[in-house]
């Protein structure tokens, strides 16, 4: 079998004779690879020219329900995935970090996507700017998608995964990418791929794939485009380092693996179930995936006191692991994902074996077995001085691999979290919050993720190694000072954040969002009468008056139980330095607003969801009036609804124009023809 | 004079000659320039050691008020400064923008810190996330400061505002920093920082100074540093280029002078107000600071029809310019910052006078004028064919120079936009909001900032080539890549963001900021009744429980006059899709759990000055009842107020306890002693 590319449109076999591939399991020929002979710059072109403007045409509701059926139709195929996935070395738990967990991040920014983005193609960050007195000239921050395209190299140990949380993010931003995932895993992302292709979801042009190297692609890359790339540290920095990368300021992002670690609290003495939680998840980074995680735990930095006691119980679990070919029933942890990656892992034991101690497992022998799967027993190494020793802190092994790391007291404990150089997690076992507080304070700059574990949590937990789309995923230095994921911010690094400035007009008409200060249109008919479709921003109604008496403060004091001082009270109200006298309930001028500005007859709008942003800017006083300036700020149509949310900007006056008080109602409005009444 | 850096704690005259810089009208020596025997490392390390943990020993809004306390120092000396300035050539104006500019920044910086920051040490963003379905572990991002040095690499153009706009988010941040400007204008940075170490507001080792070269010192930094530069694209890439950023994954900062453009508008003909504000602002960008400005106009895109017209009342405007000695009564231009840096522009004058015609202004003779000020007549070219020739969109002259580049319709206008490969700013004159939709939408991915006018927002438009502390400033491509300013976004590039996980309890503790599912305590004491200071997060309150009854709800529709029809019409209620019938007014209910929770004696409770994130989660139905849970979420004390902010989370449930609303409801809570009553 030789695995093919995808490049404008067509699936192409590599020329030559190409890399061979072997099972992880078997050590038999799974399948040939090459790139030779792609058109790497008609690649760029046809992604910048075809997908670009195809996924550009939709808004980021109708890409985000892309992103939910891909992922419902990978799901049916998913079966077929898993089988591939055993030539991997990959038990079936580690394959569902690596399928599940990939399909998981597609329905999770399908569905953060509809809730926090506009159903537009321009998202809006932050409140307008205030750049001028009188508020003719406004600034506002928005984003737009790059018009380039992202070219994302992955690494061997998720060939699932990896495609698939880097195009979530990407598709949603309306980005076209180029997949290029490693080779010695690259079949089972090519069938993910494949499928994806088959099931015509996504817009042609939309994903490219390229099984081989990448030739001279970065050679045709400019500023609109992005490269992400996760692996080695080594391959990274030669990435990094190249020359149109560098001088066209092409944006890289980088996500290695590092010396992560793990931090056992000083309150966690044996028999404690921090201790027990401990050893647990460091036993469990140490085989998932046979240690071929960028986020496993390779140092288990431990109070001196208790080395001993957590080498101990550490070697109790892993003798328990059953080493060997996934299908065969008992098997608790498969191979590694290839014999080259086998040789790399029992090189960097070695070294790390000059100055820390072997205390469970041996690599004897392993560099001779040619013949068989890419196995190896788990490795535990104790290291008896590890200030003095940087091998620890710097030399990984991507393999079932870790070293105890002791520490004498907390400052020391911070210091080895710090001499790893920066790394992607950092979990600390403590019931002492206090602790966590420290070692969050104290070493929070070297890590990109820090989880905290005690009992109370630990049943929940997600574990030491597992980012979550939600959550942002990189981290400073060695981790290759990189981000991804984190929800919405994971979209943006594919997008522009471009600082607008102009009236407020303009800028509400380039947003599709209402500014203050911008343009309003009253007609006859009341806003809350007008369809979804029918309503425009910036249509407005200024209501009529209300006289707010102090009879009206007394009855809604008694009638809602509110007998505040600053309300009921007329010489405390006085001794408050934010009053003159008795004040108008601030819940009751919201309540009197929404009598001024609700048109109350059935029609489209169908409730009220929520309110934000109130702010008292003016106190009222009895005597007092108010009315309303209510506004259409922003509509935002549900795709697979008949019905919207319109966001409306309400200003409250008193009879001086005061701005007495200003928010955002919330409501749902129906489209045309799906009245609730 | 012999400029002296100020490392360690101390002013330092660097060993050797010295580069001599020149007075940029009169051609006298100002001053000599070295940093040869610097302690480079030393200085990082001293960063590090003395500086950073002064800084980080304080909150944010402490920092803050340094910089106000700071900024209050350099504008009681800033005729000192203005004086100095004149030597770089500068006209009072172009002064201004440097010197009060750069103390604008600092109190920019100072008040949105305290109104964006909490007077803590740790920055949440954004809420918490959900991680799992019990709720007993959750995620949160928060941003920590880096633990080592800013390296603050300035530009010639702005010796003042380039310093303090880096050192402002920076100090706020809590990171100490060191600042190299261009020798060119060193002597001006020097005065400023000297007048900062006198006033001795700073904590020691909060700020350096190396005039001269920065020697081996980015050999010495490591992930906590950071790096940024403002300047040419050549020295920028230099130093992205250098082994230690790229191996250790510095974050690098760079922000580079651009190809920025102009666009008119095919709406602005010659007599409308948009075609002579762009005629006077091409004109005023080319002028001010001699046109050395990163953000000048450069390109300046105009209809084709209309470009002779543009061409002719630029060189209306530009023959009235007086160049000269800005001593000098009626001189309006000064002259550029030296005599290499005019040999520079002229040389770029000339190659682009290759394809492009010179329409106003020559640089015959400037060659060879080493005997006066660095002088120079503005220059106006035309490029006939831009789409042909490369060089309009590649070649900087940065001095008083643009070049006219004519369109035929909006799509060349698009694509000559982003020929200019990535620019810090745009700007679009205009009337017609839709171009101006289509020019962000099109051309937005090159542009860090783009500005929109027309006559709506002209007077108070801050100009094109004005960065603000409150916008981002930095653009792709060819500007560098890089962002800085923007507000508090602009802080966080001094920080370390961080996805902490763990149990609500936990992070609540680490952050300071309660979390739903954290630990609450409750005492006999009201929550109304206790100081600022006594006041813990997580006490709280369970309310007794109010049944809301039909005459209730008929009384608040009444009252506030709000009888929309999901209210008051049990079968248009029913018909809409989200109700079983008639439902408590959300106003109603939001009223009625003040009047739960309030303690409405005096007391330290102040003012509720407003309302956040409010939902409604679950209809209230007349028959029910409420009660509410109200819990002490953060509390953020003034620094120069006898009170601070108290928010508080606030949900309400019904007898089922089915969640019927959350919000967060602000306060403002008096600090001991200082109660209102």
């Amino acid at each position: 079998m030789r695995l093919q590319s995808f490049a404008q449109g067509a699936w192409f076999s590599g020329n030559g004779r190409g890399a061979v591939l072997s099972h992880a399991i078997t050590g038999e020929t799974v399948a040939e690879i090459s790139s030779e002979g792609l058109d790497f710059s008609g690649m760029a072109a046809y992604a910048r020219t075809v997908g670009g403007p195809a996924l550009r045409g939709m808004t980021f509701h109708q890409r985000a329900l892309l992103l939910k059926e891909l992922a419902l139709h990978l799901k049916g195929h998913e079966d077929a995935f898993y089988a591939i996935s055993r030539a991997t070395g990959a038990t079936r738990k580690d394959s569902d970090i690596d399928i599940a967990g990939g399909i998981a991040t597609l329905f999770s920014y399908s569905g953060r996507g509809r809730r926090e983005l506009p159903n537009d193609t321009i998202h809006i960050e932050g409140p307008p700017e205030v750049l001028s007195k009188q508020g003719t000239f406004v600034g506002q921050h928005i984003h737009v998608p790059l018009k380039g395209v992202a070219v994302h190299i992955n690494a061997f140990n998720f060939p699932v995964w990896g495609m698939l949380e880097k195009l979530a993010p990407t598709l949603l931003a309306g980005m076209p990418a180029i997949v290029k995932p490693a080779s010695q895993t690259a079949y089972l992302t090519e069938a993910v791929f494949r499928s994806i292709i088959d099931s015509g979801i996504l817009p042609e042009g939309a994903v490219q794939l390229i099984c081989g190297g990448v030739g001279d692609l970065l050679d045709h890359l400019d500023c609109q485009d992005a490269v992400t790339f996760t692996g080695s540290s080594r391959v990274g920095l030669a990435l990094r380092s190249h020359p149109n990368i560098l001088s066209r300021s092409i944006r890289f992002t980088m996500e290695a693996d590092s010396l992560n670690a793990s931090v056992l609290g000083p309150d966690a003495e044996p028999g404690s179930p921090e201790f027990d939680l401990y050893v647990a998840e460091v036993a469990r980074e140490m085989t998932v995936k046979c240690g071929q995680k960028c986020t496993a735990i390779r140092r288990a930095i431990v109070p001196r006191g208790v080395a001993k006691a957590v080498i101990d119980a550490l070697r109790v679990r892993l003798s328990r692991e059953v080493v060997g070919d996934p299908g065969t029933k008992g098997v608790t942890m498969g191979a590694l994902a290839s014999h080259s990656q086998l040789q790399e892992v029992v090189g960097r034991v070695r070294e790390l074996n000059r100055n820390c101690e072997m205390v469970h497992g041996s690599v004897d022998g392993l560099d001779a077995a040619e013949d068989r799967g890419a196995f190896m027993e788990p490795v535990l190494l104790y290291c008896d001085e590890p200030l003095a020793n940087s091998e620890v802190h710097d030399i990984e092994a991507f393999g079932p691999v870790c070293t105890v790391v002791p520490y004498k007291d907390s400052d020391e404990a911070v210091l080895l979290s710090q001499m790893g150089q920066g790394s992607l997690v950092s979990s600390v076992f403590t019931r002492d919050d206090e602790f966590a507080r420290l070692m969050v304070l104290e070493t929070g700059g070297w890590h990109g993720r820090m989880l905290i574990v005690n009992r109370d949590c630990a049943d929940e937990s997600t574990g030491h190694g597992s980012p979550l789309p939600n959550l942002i995923h990189g981290g400073p230095g060695r981790a290759g000072g990189g981000e991804e994921l984190g929800g919405i911010r994971g979209v943006l690094h594919y997008m522009q954040r471009v600082a607008l400035q102009g009236s407020p007009t303009t800028l509400s008409h380039v947003t599709g969002k209402w500014i203050a200060g911008s343009k309003q249109q009253r007609d006859d008919v009341h806003p809350f009468r007008k369809h979804l479709e029918a309503l425009r921003i910036g249509d407005s109604l200024v209501t009529e008056s209300r006289t707010i008496s102090m009879e009206d403060l007394e009855h809604f004091a008694e009638f809602s139980g509110d007998r505040f001082y600053a309300h009921m009270d007329e010489d405390a109200a006085k001794a408050n330095p934010f009053f003159d006298g008795r004040v108008v309930h601030g819940y009751f001028i919201v309540s009197a607003a929404a009598g001024l500005f609700v048109d109350p007859s059935p029609g489209p709008v169908l409730a009220n969801y929520g309110l934000e942003n109130l702010r008292f800017h003016t106190p009222l006083y009895p005597g007092d009036s108010i009315r309303v300036q209510f506004t259409c700020k922003q509509k935002i149509p549900r795709e697979t609804e008949d019905y919207g949310e319109v966001r409306w900007d309400c200003q409250v006056f008193n009879q001086k124009d005061e701005l007495v008080a200003g928010y955002d109602v919330l409501t749902l409005v129906a489209k045309r023809g799906a009245d609730a009444a």
